[in-house]
Formats: C-alpha cells, structure tokens, sequence
C-alpha cells in the first residue's frame, strides 16, 4: 500500500479501502493486482462510471454527475459526431502515413489554418507527452542548444525526456542537468510594485544566463501557456511577450504547450498564446485533439521541420493514421459548428462572474483566475497571509463529489480548485455548480 | 526536396515526383506542404489506399492489393469484432484510469495471463516508443544504473530517450553516451565454428564490461526478441538465454521489446520470448494490440513496479481508457476464437517451406529465415561472398507492388525482404506471393 501522494491533489488512500463497499473493494483490489502501484484513483471513494453523454457522467448505479472537470472529451462526452467518424474510419481502412491518405492532408490543413501562422507544418503523435518530447527533439537539432526552461511546477509529460522537464511530479522525479525552472508568473503572489510581465521576462533572461554560465546553449522556453499546473495564470494578456523575445535573442525557441489550453478552451481564442500576441516556433497539442482517442501532435516552423525531417526521419505507427483523422477532422468541425469557442468565452465569464461573486461571501476563496473554461479558484486560510488551504480544498473536491459535481484541485499546494467543463457547458450547469458550491463552502 | 533515405528501404523518391500521375502529384504536393520533410512515403510509385478488409488492400481506383506487410492491423484490417467493440464502447464512455472501470481490470488480467508469468503487472500507453520509454525508466529507478545494451541495428521508438538505444536511424541521430551496442545474432553471416548463442552471450558480457569500465551501471537488455530490424533472426531457439543470465548476473534487467514479435505473430508461441524459454523482467508490447488502435503497454515484475509507482505517479491520459481496452480485449478475442496462432504456426511454415522452394530455384536468394508470420528472405548478389543486394531488394519490391503484392525490406543494407502478413493469411495468400515472387525473381 503506498501513502497517499502528498503531490498529487485528490488521490484516493489505499489505506482507507476498507471502508467501501464491496463491490468497489473487490474491483480495486483487482484492480491493484493486475495495474499496480504507479496508478492513483480519484476522490476519497473512487467513482465508478459507466456512460457519458454531453456535460454529464453517469455511476453504475445510473447516478448523473456534472462533470466540470475532463477537458479530453472536450467537446462533450461520447458526441454522436465524432463517434460516428471513428466507427466510420475505422470500418473502413486504418493503416498509417507511409501511403498517401486525403484525411490527413486535409485535416493537417484544417488544423493549420487555426494557428494562423503560415509556413508552420503539422507532425502527428498519439500524446501529448510525445509531442512535447519531439518538440524538444526539433529545438534541441535546430539550435544546437540543450538547454531548456520550464516555470516551477510545470507538468510537461511522461517520456524520460519531457519528465525531466515536469518539476511539478516532486522530489520522486529528477529534474534534467539541462533543466532550469523559472518561478511562476504569479498573479496573486507576485512581489509588490512589480508586474508580471517584468518579473517573469526577468526570470527567463535569469535562467537564460544560469544555462549559459553552465556552458548549456538554451533550446527552448517551455510553457503551458495557461500555466495550469503550477495553478492558473492568464493574465495580464501579453505577459508572454517579453520571456519570448528573450529566448529568441539568446537564439532558443519558444515553445507553446497547448495541451491544456488548446482546442478553444480559452474561449477569446482557439490558442492560449493568441492571447499572448506572440508567435511560438513550435505549438505542441493533445488532450482534447481527438475528444478522448489518442490524437496529438506539434505544429512547428518549416525551416525548423527541414532541419530535422532532412537528418532524421519520424515515423509514429499510430500517428496520423486515418482513423485519428477522422477523430480530430470531426472535434474541429463541431467546435465550429456548435460554436463552442464562442460558448467556452461567454459561459466562462459567466461562471467566472459566479465565482467572484461567492468570493463575496465565502473568505475561504483567496482569488479568481482563468480565462474561458479554465477556471482557477484558490482557497487561503487567511486573506492576508494567503497560507494555501490544501485540506479545505481537499473536502471540498469530495463535498462537491457527494453532490455528484466532479472537479479537483492544482497547483504544488493542491489548494487551486480547477474547473475545466466541457465546451458545451451551459449557464444552467454553471448554476448547478455555483449553487452547488455555495452550499459547501457554507457548510464548513 | 531531401534526397530517398538512404537508411530506410523502399522510401519514395521525391525527386521522381514529375513522373507520377497529376492527381498523386497534387496530393503529395498538398503533403508535403502541410507535413514537411520528415514523412517519408513508401514506393517507387507511392500507394493511395481506400479501403481494407481482411488481408486485402484496395486503392483509390478499386484494385486489391495482397497485404504482406501490415503487421498492425494483424487480425485483419477493419476486423468487424475489434470495430464494433471500437464503436460501441465510444458512444458509451472513455474516460481515463483514475475512475474505477472494469474494462481496464479484466484486460489486465487476460493480457497478464498470456504471458505465463505470475506476479507481473501491467501499465498502459498508446505507443511502442512510449512503451520502451517506460520500460527504460522502470529499469534505471530499480537497479540504479544507466546503462542499456541493444544490438547493432535495432530499433525502439521515437522519444529523445529510445530513439538515442536506436541505432537503426543511423548517422542522424545520436546513441546516448550511455548505450552500447552488439552485433546482430546474425545465423546467416556469422563467424564460422560459433554457434550464435556463444557469440552472442560473449557480446553482451562484453558490452557490460565496457559499461562498467566506463562507470556506468547496467540496467538493461533491450531486445526485440525477433530481432527485427536487425534483419529477422529468430533461430535456434534458446539463444537468448546466456544474454539474459549474463544482464541478470551484472544487476540489470532484462527488457523483451515485443512489440514485433509479440500477439501470436512468431506461431509456436504467444510471445517472442517464449520461444527462446526466457523470463523477461519487463515486456513492452504495441502494434498489433489494438489491431490499429492506438494501444500499446508493458508487463513488468511486481517488484519492479512497486519500486517505481511508490515513488512515482504515471498517468498516461490516454493509456488503458475505456475505448483502447474494449480495443484490446477484442483483439485477445479474436486471435483466441479464430484460431490465429495456430495459423501462424501452421501457415508460416508453409510460407516459409514454400520460399526455402524457391531459393533453390533463384541464386538471388542467400538466406530464408524467420519464425510463423514474420519472415526474412535475404538476397545477396552472390551466394558465396553474401554481398547485400539491396538494389535488387527494391526492384523486387516495387514489382511486387506492380502485381499488387505488399511488402518490404530491412536490414542495415535494406537487402532483406520482409513478410509480415496478417495472422488470418491463408495458403491461397501464400501461393499468390510465392508465384509471384517466382515470377519477378524469373523476370531479372
């Protein structure tokens, strides 16, 4: 039995198994038989789901939950569209990118055209962990550099490579010799009389200088660029700017992670850097790309492509096969069709409104933050001292769990409750949860 | 334009692109504009397919062509079975491992017991590479070392960490400072008066040695226990076993990569492994595991699993969700209710009978090897000095795709062609390649 892990918010305690009912114990001890120790569950008393549709999640005893948090099947659970387009697919022919194949040439160029920046091209993966890795593997060969640098409790994936670069898994994991973190561009912590935007370029030229005392050429800055796992942080729009000309003029290449802000999810933009203004080198993207099947990829400058694709050839089995085309030609389409960008950036405020609105009332809530359907909200034990309510939060995930509403916490103390809906999300599911979590938080 | 890639066989020539038909030439124009330089198409001619079905191709005009070559679709491309259970576990749920779900448990489980090994534990990801990945970083947490001994053209994925254990991307890509490599088990070419398993054995002892002379702590043996990319060399059974006592004596562990030879595909057994009576400490597994779907994983000690998960977390958003076990658990099904490995076995002998034939019809021929569904002919330009015929492989090669026969080369001189049929492939498959592979080889 491992200890719950203090790293990871809302995992469940092995320890406490005995307390569940039967059924569940005898599948997680199964479970633990055949998966073993490397895999966590959720919540004090895991969840059990059988089916989903649209915003909701339904147990095996048919119970619905509100689902405010899987940002994979953003576009809705089990949509009828993209279903259809795999069966489809995958009825049809499934092979990969060594013949040629209209269905990824047209969604390569579909999905290029969202980024709006001519002369990138596409490479495919089936994670994002595998896109960034790659994205490392291009900027390491373009600039002859090494060196790479990541905010303090980055999540980057789960490759030797892009792991090493994910201080946010703890002391459990070692950080890469090539490897600098910079703080977190902090909203809510940030030193008096100093913006965000000044702090953070400030930073990066640090660790810039750190990799350059060590005789390690920068390759990348690596960002998520709503820093969600160091806790959420969106604003000011334009912060980016000034880190991002820093890596440039020290000959590294900027690097947007996408895999949790992509897809629309910001709701003013379908990027989370096109509410930056800049222009990343390479885009690396995931999660919801295909809606839940394994789709994910980068979108890199040519010039940077050539470099590599001249030296080295790529070839990802799975990668671009025509079936994952069909996934991720099919999620692009309904967010269009169903205008979804436009839902995540007017519902998002909604809700945002809503949860600045119980921060009134509640002293617990410390801040509101986020931008579109994703939403940060970190609870303090003071206001003044801002000491992270881990605990709090804590109960609140499982509170909010009791009510059939699923959500969970981040950021390094676990007290950032993080809200990410499906892009369907409504203003009466926003109620549900606004109302929902008033009454939790009144019952402390 | 980059030059055919000199390193991979049957690579399309994008210098010859004028000389295709107008409606390929704009495809791969649109291709290359969207995808860039490191996609490389297969063919003198490359190929549009439409549509597959059992062991059968069909182009953009109808044509079928014989599928000697996709070893993923390996129960047969668009199998009914693994598409329905694709489909219909999609409109009901896919979620993520952090719920409870059977699927998850009760493919474990199946999976866990095809490999005969009790006390292993399985863990998911989508890809072979990411497979290997974890596998690597499995061994380096519990034997505290660094060092990985593969053989001299291996190949074991993409990310940074087993593309640098992947000699067979030659020059371009770097071998970690922590890697070394071994000659091939080569039956075919191999020092007169040793037996392979001698050599063999005598090369890795030799491998560790230098390792530790440099320091370096070994963690593993990473095999693809069909040997692959090497050039196919699956005999004499049992020639593995001095290798692994040897890893096993120096602290290290032993990883089977089976992610070629694995799920029946080798005949007389489930896995590669089985036939050479070793016990891997871990077994990475993927292509043919979801028939297509992106699916891929590991089996590893308990042990080995306990010393990682205790210390670490690994969530693979995608690994073992519901859709990729449905995926899974169909495959098992089918090779299981279809009687695929016997055919294999059976079948493969046949196969292997029938091209043995006609080596003693065609000098071309040096060598014929290979085990149930994956075989390896080699043609040298002389049968005494053994030089490669890597030219006329891919003549052959491209005039068995003018007959509409699929297959391709390997080897680090990419004179060695490559069976890998799909598991249903029956004798009327195999006398249609052999009299055709006849009939090219009559036509030099």
């Amino acid at each position: 039995m491992n200890p719950p892990d203090q790293r990871m918010a809302n995992a469940f305690d092995p320890g406490t198994l005995a307390s569940l009912p039967a059924r569940e114990q005898a599948l997680i001890r199964r479970r633990q038989q055949a998966l073993g120790q490397a895999y966590r569950l959720f919540y004090q008393q895991p969840l059990h789901l059988l089916r989903g549709e649209g915003v909701w999640l339904y147990d095996a005893a048919g119970q619905p939950y509100l689902d405010v948090y899987n940002n994979v099947a953003s576009v809705g659970h089990s949509h009828p569209q993209v279903v259809q387009a795999i069966a489809r697919q995958a009825a049809t022919l499934n092979t990969h990118t060594r013949y040629l194949d209209e269905g990824i040439v047209d969604y390569a160029e579909r999905l290029l055209a969202t980024l709006a920046m001519p002369g990138h091209q596409a490479m495919f993966t089936c994670t994002g962990s595998e896109a960034n890795d790659l994205a490392l593997r291009l900027a390491s060969n373009f600039t002859g550099g090494q060196g790479v640098i990541v905010t303090a409790h980055a999540y980057h994936g789960v490759t030797s490579s892009v792991a090493a670069c994910s201080p946010a898994f703890g002391e459990g994991v070692a950080l890469g010799p090539n490897v600098r973190t910079v703080p977190t561009p902090d909203s809510y912590r940030g030193v008096a009389g100093e913006d965000v935007a000044t702090r953070f370029t400030h930073d990066v030229q640090a660790a810039i200088a750190d990799l350059q005392r060590h005789g390690l050429r920068p390759a990348a800055l690596l960002v998520d660029t709503l820093f969600t796992s160091d806790g959420v942080f969106a604003d000011p729009p334009g912060f980016l700017a000034g880190a991002v000309d820093a890596i440039h003029a020290a000959g590294g290449l900027f690097i947007a992670d996408e895999v949790q802000a992509g897809f629309a999810r910001s709701g003013s933009h379908f990027w989370g850097f096109q509410r930056h203004g800049v222009q990343p080198d390479i885009v690396t993207m995931g999660k919801p790309m295909g809606n839940g099947h394994p789709l994910a990829g980068l979108a890199a400058r040519a010039d940077i492509i050539d470099a590599f694709g001249s030296r080295v050839r790529y070839f990802n089995t799975f990668g671009g096969n025509p079936v994952s085309c069909a996934a991720g030609m099919a999620v692009l389409e309904v967010i269009e069709q169903e205008g979804l960008q436009h839902n995540a950036h007017v519902t998002g405020a909604y809700l945002k409104a809503g949860l600045q609105a119980l921060a009134g009332k509640h002293e617990l809530i410390g801040d509101v933050r986020g931008a579109g359907f994703f939403l940060g909200v970190e609870l303090v034990n003071d206001r003044q001292g801002k000491q992270p309510a881990t605990a709090a939060a804590s109960r609140v995930v499982n509170a909010l769990r009791e009510r059939r509403i699923l959500l969970s916490a981040t950021g390094p103390a676990g007290n950032i409750l993080k809200l990410r809906p499906q892009l369907p999300f409504a203003r009466e599911h926003a109620d549900l949860l606004l109302d929902a979590l008033d009454a939790v938080l009144a019952a402390r």
